[in-house]
């Protein structure tokens, strides 16, 4: 704490990501990461990038990309907002569409990023709590409120929304920004992007950290409405012209041009999924339905906290949040047959 | 705009940068990027990072490029702060670091991005005048405030202010954050981080964009007290948890590992810094000192808005500000010989 600080600053209570462990021997299914790497042509674009241009400021816009992701989805590029990973884009947003003097509503068991947005742009929240089943019920929903963001799947349970109750949803809250943050939609659930010419509240954000296996270079995305995106761009170009490097701008924009790659790996890591699902139930543990990446598991006989614990002990890491209602489950990427395989293992032997 | 919209957004004056050009044959001397490639070993340790390990999110404290400034300025790690460009640094440190109920104070020909910033955060601000050289008097700045900004060298004048006077401000303002701003410092100034470890109150920021020939990466930094690199580290982790890819990581470190690359480059712009000085004043420009990698031109017999207009039809790109004070002069980025010979050659059929 200092005289020197914003009054603020002393209040905010940072996010705290996963942990990013300097040793490679580990098994690491703790940060939702792909476990296939980029696409090849992803990495080719990336690599002619590297070279004397790097002098020049990349394109403020990214419009390459924007081209690419409007393309991809048959959207218009203005409808297209790019930047450094999809919380930078979610950042922006908080500020640029949520502060309206009334309550965001969230589910109270979700991505816990967005409280610490509420707090570094000083917005109110409400948290819904989540069915027993760890549901959203949009009817939950319907209450005064200064915008709503939820992830589709959600995070960390895995759970996903059907696109007609999000369509519920956008019309019963005609006069405030619906975000649904689909950092894994690609792996089970359906994009609201196919809503977004029918509701200008609706903002969809995604990342390149997940589906496109590109978590080390840092690229999100929002779809919406101009107007909102436009909200985004005054921001954006208030904060910082170029939130994207040239070589970023080069290999997310290849990725998404590369659809045979990214579907093929998708269809490994949902198949990977279900085995894990079927060997961890066989384990005992009672796994939620998964659309994601990862899945959110506890045992009926076994603490979290010790599991996760014994699992680090035998140099595998999964994530587990010391937080009201999901403090007994662990939540576990899936990896490569080997990492999966590994995990399994050592399960078998911690449980006995 | 938008029922959407946080309110403040409407009255946002987003920052225009300058013109990032498609054609690639014109002669582009209007962002100051440095004429010279990157460093070869930065290049290099770029081209190690292409792989599958991008599917990894990157060390979210960026700390061996922290090392490696450390180490370059001889100073703690703890006394760093990287980020997305010294625009990103700069955001973060306006909204952490200026928010007191004061006026932050600025000269008023300057990096037309403070104002911006003050708009984004609710920041009201002093634009103090410089002489009528365009020198900082930093006995301007004995005023109540809540913060004092400015380049050094400035930009877009050039003018560097000695570190004796950057130590009167100090003294004079001790309850208040003195930043720094060295973009164009490793042209001819001196830095102030030798003053950190005596002033509490000094943040110093540097971007690898100018003298570091990395425009097209996205990396700044931020050296001071380890209280106020703080303030910077709260904002950041509740902002964006890795502002900074493998990539950028790596090749920013490397760039500041690789001294002779960098020391041999700096003699070179300065050399022609010299050179195109001497010719524009032959041409009959007036043209203010220069510590930095460009310089600020008027000619007493054509106006500036003409000749930059002039220019462009011939191919070559310098950049005119329509602002008060200085729209009789032109600032020119000092490039390649080639190109410095391409501007004199055209200017010289130019003023006929």
């Amino acid at each position: 704490m200092s005289k020197f600080w914003s009054p603020f600053v002393k209040t905010l209570v940072p996010y705290v990501p996963g942990e990013q462990p300097k040793l490679s021997k580990l098994v690491k299914l703790n940060t939702n990461e792909n476990p296939y790497g980029p696409s090849p042509k992803a990495l080719a674009a990336m690599q002619a990038e590297i070279g004397d241009t790097l002098r020049l400021y990349p394109d403020p816009n990214g419009e390459r990309l924007k081209q690419a992701v409007a393309e991809y989805y048959g959207v218009q590029p203005a409808q297209v907002f790019v930047g450094n990973g999809s919380d930078e884009v979610l950042a922006h947003a908080f500020h640029g569409l949520f502060q309206h003097g009334k309550p965001l509503l969230f589910p109270d068991v979700t991505y816990s990023f967005y409280p610490v947005y509420c707090g570094l742009y000083g917005i109110d929240y409400e948290a819904i709590a989540l069915d027993d089943e760890f549901q959203i019920d949009v009817a939950d929903y319907s209450r005064p409120n200064g915008g709503i963001i939820f992830p589709n799947p959600n995070a960390p349970t895995g759970r996903v929304l059907a696109l007609a109750a999000i369509e519920r949803l956008l019309q019963a809250n005609p006069d405030s920004v619906v975000l649904v943050d689909e950092a894994y939609i690609d792996f089970g659930g359906e994009t609201a992007i196919a809503l977004v010419d029918r509701y200008p509240n609706l903002l969809v954000t995604q990342t390149l950290s997940k589906s496109r296996s590109l978590a080390g270079l840092r690229v999100g995305l929002a779809v919406g409405h101009p107007d909102l995106i436009e909200a985004l761009e005054r921001i954006k170009n208030s904060f910082n012209s170029y939130p994207l490097d040239r070589i970023a701008i080069a290999g997310a924009a290849a990725a998404f041009e590369d659809r045979e790659y990214f579907e093929q790996t998708c269809r490994q890591v949902i198949a990977s999924r279900d085995s894990v699902t079927e060997a961890l139930t066989a384990l005992g543990f009672a796994v939620l339905p998964s659309a994601a990446n990862f899945i959110f598991a506890c045992h009926p006989a076994h603490d979290a906290a010790a599991l996760a614990a014994a699992l680090r002990e035998d140099g595998v890491i999964v994530r587990h949040f010391k937080l009201p209602r999901i403090d007994q489950y662990l939540r576990i990427t899936i990896g490569t047959t080997e990492h999966n395989q590994a995990l399994l293992d050592s399960l078998a032997k911690i449980l006995g």
